[in-house]
């Protein structure tokens, strides 16, 4: 399978994000029992405590603006860290609060699911 | 060998970050041929391009203040992912500006390399 890492990044950035902000639930499936999620210093590990996590988070609409979106092959399982910034705003009225948040995308039935998540805002 | 992986990143982080302030050249030991960095969206492999690049940007003194620090085992290659926030200040009299920057360690003889490196300054 031939594939362009820049473009399998935009593509999950895309999906990861249109996810986030239209059906937050569903993220659940882009996690497997090992995935780790670390958010602002808080760590969850399999798709049950992960989803959990971003469901409960205290807003109920959100929108993400990416940034930059940087990729690299991760090494020989054939996997990609994808680097993101930009900014989220949890509500029409709210300010954009900037964040920034790196994946480790492992390759899974011709997909990939997502191995490593971390979170951090980045306070302006 | 037990490590305690946040320890493993905390000295990682320190080391690496002393080394970039005070004696910048250094840090091409600690990238291999397979190494990858990509500094605000260009891209360098190998340990000569990597500290080229690193050893020509434009200041002489730095200070890099770090924030937060998080990390994450990468998966069944005994990598790690280490996830920094942070601020550089590139000489006295200059405002710092906020970065973050995503390393993938993997093991080599007993420590650490750095198979992966995304830089990003957060512009405020």
């Amino acid at each position: 399978m031939a594939m362009d890492p820049d473009a399998v990044a935009k593509a999950f950035v895309d999906h990861y994000y249109r996810t986030f902000d239209t059906n937050r639930p569903a993220l659940v499936g882009l996690y497997q029992e090992t995935s780790m999620l670390t958010f602002e210093g808080e760590k969850f590990q399999g798709p049950n405590a992960i989803a959990g996590k971003l469901g409960s988070l205290p807003f109920q609409a959100c929108e993400h603006n990416i940034v930059t979106v940087d990729c690299q092959p991760s090494g020989p399982q054939g996997g990609m860290l994808v680097f993101v910034s930009g900014s989220i705003r949890t509500g029409p009225e709210e300010h954009p609060i900037k964040f920034s948040q790196a994946f480790h995308l492992l390759p899974a039935g011709g997909s990939f699911f997502v191995q490593n998540d971390m979170f951090r805002l980045n306070y302006g």
